[in-house]
């Protein structure tokens, strides 16, 4: 390749795509004092990054050429553009220009499977690459993200420092880990995803409870889940909660923008992946996968409102007093919050044996505490849990958080029962309950599964009282 | 091929495969009046098919190419061995031995995508291809099974009178019908299946109500299914329900055997598969996937017994009335029977408009009624609600099914409420109640989980009021 740029070569980083993410990682990068290309097919995005970066060794270029040409060698390039086709055709496309030993990292939130073939095509190109997930948003992004980095382990230490510097910081110590080998990294991000969108459902669940069962407006609900973001419940999501029910109209003061905004909840697909994968584990995630089923069924606006006419149910103003009530819905929150990520670890825990990605759970828990949309204060009782049992076979199971669950239990049968009677569906809550009751249950009504299955389809069964398994000819 | 046999180009029908299910159909077959060839690699298999069938024009054979060669031509051919490689490898090694036009039945529990994948393969070679889901166990097979055939519709034609003289007689009329292009026949049966795990789940939660909330023993819940199998709740699963509470120990006759089978539920993956296309098609189908997640967590048996002392909860026998409580069981199974069918129906709905099966959900239902695994009275009032209304949204919205379930929410509410304070976990009957009282809201929160995904991610929203999609600068 031909240079033509007296700047060739001097550059620390490139990032190709300068959406919201990519931009805002670049600035974040700059502020670290280290050198940025970034390119876009956009010029006019290239040109403005430039322009609003001023006297920092930073630059926008539309050149795919001139971005390889400026950068250091050997390079470190960050893909920040959609999941799929996009990242295969930035790797279609930059590949030829680069070097062996030139590293590509994809840092938006590709598909795992997706991740192994890339590693795999690029491995055989003398290329080196790595999957990492980066979440927190424009805002994590910009002031520090939390990064899941997975893959290549050598290539890791080669932009450690970058990533260190950028990612959010918790007690000084950065939100960022080698989450291991493989699509390790795109993993762990999926399935932070997935515990996002259960806890944004469970949140939700708690809002409708509120709101139909106790009437509360939405200044009230400010209020509520305020006071909740200043106790243990402290959370990024409970906190931005809080913010929303403040948010009032533009034109109208009196009026709140949430009781205007569509009920009929969209995707990206991560969560759908999260559950999906976990169904081909074996591994047991109920909570994820009501929160995605939930979001497809918010979307039936239409016929919902057809429904509420035909389908009877109960008034749903609840007759109890409104500050016990409030009370037990935010430990029955609390108790959901632990169930969901007690699913998602197990699901990392199953996934990292299956791949043999060598995951750390405590690292996990680690760099999930800040920068990223599932932070929590939770999180130091969950990084204590695996910091002191690394082997820990379900987070319910840590001393701490068993005693939690069960004081929270209590109130958390009474939410959802109380749910049941005032006709307000509750299906999270409900499966986090359900799940803790047949965990704790030494034994299960799925002997009689097993002896359905025999007994139409000669599936065999296992004895609690003999070994072996065995075949009944039944009713003869 | 040399013709080394006599009766060469004489039968009208082969099976492959002298599993089960395969031997069961060709005597079935030929008591219908049809010759038949079974083929095996084993070859005792094979030659214990033709001592055991006599007189009648069946016979089995070790042979591949003898097996060929005892068809008719065109030849019809049915595949009956486990789903996966061993279709693959069955197809390599007869395609070479078929001649154009000959027809290959896939009657084993194929996942769709194989079928489709399938079918281009086997066209490419100028052969009949298409997959048929056959259900009703062993004794389905032997005395008459449902049978869902899809896709090539000519080829059909040309087995029909087989599959309409061997499929169950429901009111004279054959548990068989046309399911529509592609891989439709083992797509319903994909969904028959996953109905199947439902409505086994919800089964064992009443059984686990009633034993550990009420202390029924197996003879008393011998009775009470006996009797529900006399009511509306008619049906296989309940019937053989019933049955299995009756088994004794061989050498025990005080004990019954369901009291020692092991509580950890197996699978075989079409239910999976079931929760993971509705998953990719945003089909809602919560029965579905708690069903599936409940299998998973049975098999954590060690975990469990350990969790078992360390979660508390609270005291697990009811103090309500034996009687009433038993009454409200039922009608809670009823009403989330009802409430899985819907869901399996709206799947069946979307993955027809998907891949433009062009299947006809009466027909479905109608085929239901018989022979197979889900079978039961409420499918004919499934059956009535499609053929009056082929456009339904949901079935929830047939006038009479919405009758029924206004009428049993009220006892639903009740039993999830009951289980919820007295730690049991009912998840299938919860998310049946939280899938209806989410589809008859007109407004839900999901209003919410918009705004907390435009402000962390800036993924807009639609509102209430206003066409367009929106996005705020929350918090300024």
């Amino acid at each position: 390749m031909e240079s033509t740029n007296s700047a060739s070569g001097t550059y620390d980083f490139g990032v190709i795509g300068l959406g919201v993410m990519g931009h805002s990682l670049i600035l974040n990068i700059g502020d670290h004092g280290f050198s940025v290309v970034g390119y876009d097919t956009d010029s006019a995005k290239a040109q403005s990054l430039t322009d609003e970066t001023g006297d920092q060794p930073i630059r926008g270029t539309a050149s795919l050429e001139e971005f390889v040409d400026l950068l250091e060698k050997p390079r470190r390039i960050l893909m920040m553009v959609p999941a799929g086709g996009p990242v295969d055709a930035v790797i279609k496309a930059i590949s030829p220009l680069l070097d062996e030993g030139d590293l590509l990292l994809d840092g938006g939130n590709s598909h795992f499977p997706d991740t192994e073939r890339r590693a795999k095509e690029l491995a055989a190109k003398k290329l080196r690459f790595f999957g990492m997930g980066v979440s927190g948003g424009q805002e994590g992004a910009r002031r520090g993200p939390s990064i899941m980095p997975g893959g290549d382990k050598e290539a890791y230490e080669r932009v450690r420092p970058v990533l260190e510097a950028i990612a959010a910081k918790v007690k000084d110590e950065p939100c960022v880990a080698y989450m291991g080998s493989g699509a390790a990294g795109h993993y762990v991000k999926m399935v932070h995803n997935g515990i996002e969108y259960s806890i944004m459902q469970l949140i939700s669940e708690a809002y409708d409870l509120m709101q139909r069962g106790l009437g509360l407006r939405p200044e009230e609900l400010h209020e509520v889940f305020k006071a909740w973001d200043d106790d243990e419940l402290q959370s990024f999501l409970i906190e931005i909660t809080a913010a929303i029910f403040d948010q009032r109209l533009e034109d109208q003061p009196d009026s709140y923008l949430v009781d205007f905004i569509l009920d009929s909840a969209k995707q990206k697909g991560t969560g759908k992946w999260t559950s999906q994968s976990a169904l081909d584990l074996g591994v047991p995630t109920p909570n994820i996968d009501v929160a995605v089923t939930m979001r497809y069924l918010s979307a039936l606006k239409p016929q919902r409102m057809e429904a509420s006419e035909t389908l009877l149910g109960p008034p749903s103003q609840f007759e109890e007093d409104r500050d016990s009530v409030i009370g037990e819905i935010r430990n029955a929150l609390s108790f959901a919050f632990i169930v969901t990520f007690a699913q998602g670890m197990a699901l990392l825990r199953a996934a990292s044996d299956e791949y043999n990605y060598g995951t750390d759970l405590a690292s996990v828990a680690r760099i999930w505490r800040g920068g990223c949309i599932i932070r929590a204060r939770l999180l130091e009782d969950i990084s204590a849990a695996y910091t002191h049992q690394p082997d820990l076979p379900n987070l319910m199971m840590d001393d701490h958080l068993a005693k939690l669950l069960s004081q929270e239990q209590v109130d958390a049968r009474n939410v959802v029962a109380r749910a049941a009677y005032y006709g307000i569906p509750v299906p999270g809550l409900s499966v986090a309950l359900a799940y803790y009751d047949a965990y704790r249950s030494a034994r299960l009504p799925s002997n009689l599964i097993q002896a359905q299955r025999d007994y139409f389809g000669a599936h065999t069964y296992e004895r609690t009282d003999l070994e072996g398994t065995f075949h009944t000819e039944w009713g003869d």
